[in-house]
């Protein structure tokens, strides 16, 4: 059944993958599936016909036959049910993987997309510098117990799984924060992701997307 | 086997039912799973005892003979898992109330939290009130969009799920920010969700150990 993603027109990413659309990519070439995909504009984002597929006129979603999904972590679990090597088999460790998925999109997430939402939109705010340290300590909080956590590992509990797929590119939102380094393991752990040949690929495919836009405008 | 889960030896919330451990117990009640508690204070959430089963220090955590989980997302999937009545049997549709589970808690709670936190820790802060509308108008955003999709159904899609479980216990956390009297049809899904057999044990159950904490300490 033809596999249909929607992705941002014009990411405002430029094309380094940190757009969610990246995770989804990332899943269906990690299994093999060939897929379609569908750019959505920012207008067209908020209209009634995208928000049938995602009520909060988010990408991305996924159509394949009867089925519309939204929420990248829903529909990489969805790809993960149906195509083996993104979940243990295993009853178990399966359980403990997607318990990662949803550490990475509730515990892990949410403070660095507040870290990033304030170098946007509040940077020339007088209350920026004050607030800074706080958020940033938000994140370390997270990064440290990530980091000891994964020790020495390759990734995060046996084989590579969905949940490393979700941490990685949860982590990638961080390249501009400076926080990083002080984590060497994670920094290992993000190279290792990103030197996935399955992610090489997805990330070639937003980019593309990208350079067409660019050369459209330009 | 038997099911043990975590919860804070004295929540912060009174009582109210607004810490995560909520959740799960109205899960194991909507399938009538008994379950022990282990109570952990706020001490021992950061040693290495627990970070075992939570490496973010937090609760709730779910032990049940080999198998330990934390988030509460990945719990309540995984009761889902082994027991009917959270989440439907038909293929299409247990996968969109999947994608509403991972839409409750990363798309619509991470908005709510960071409001919620603003009005604890940085309520007396100079840029408090500057910051605050900005902080409710992304609140608003998902409500409105959220309030858009439920119309005028009972529940998110078909019969109560385990979506409706997670997306009514992260909209309780909004009750004293004075936001949700105005989308008066999530007013009556919450208390749709309170008004659940399930939910009212549940409640009682997590009230009990702050009533029995506060005797203790009186």
């Amino acid at each position: 059944m033809t596999i249909t993603i929607t992705a941002f027109e014009s990411s405002p990413d430029r094309g380094r993958g940190l757009a969610r659309d990246m995770r989804v990519r990332w899943a269906l070439e990690e299994v093999g599936q060939p897929y379609a995909c569908r750019l959505v504009s920012f207008e067209a984002l908020k209209q009634p016909g995208h928000r049938r597929l995602n009520p909060f006129g988010q990408i991305p979603t996924l159509e394949e036959g009867d089925l519309a999904l939204f929420e990248s972590g829903a529909i990489i679990l969805h790809i993960a049910g149906q195509h083996a090597g993104l979940l243990p088999a295993e009853a178990n460790a399966r359980a403990r993987a997607i318990a990662w998925m949803f550490a990475a999109l509730n515990s892990v997430e949410p403070p660095i997309v507040e870290l990033s939402m304030a170098m946007i939109v509040e940077r020339d705010r007088p209350w920026f510098a004050a607030r800074l340290p706080m958020l940033q300590d938000r994140v370390r909080a997270r990064l440290k117990a990530l980091s000891a956590f994964l020790g020495e590992a390759d990734w995060l509990d046996g084989g590579f799984s969905a949940a490393d797929l979700l941490v990685v590119t949860v982590l990638r939102r961080l390249e501009s924060s400076g926080l990083l380094p002080d984590y060497p393991n994670l920094v290992a752990y993000i190279a290792r992701g990103e030197a996935r040949p399955a992610y090489r690929r997805a990330f070639d495919a937003q980019l593309a997307v990208f350079a067409a836009a660019s050369k459209g405008s330009g």
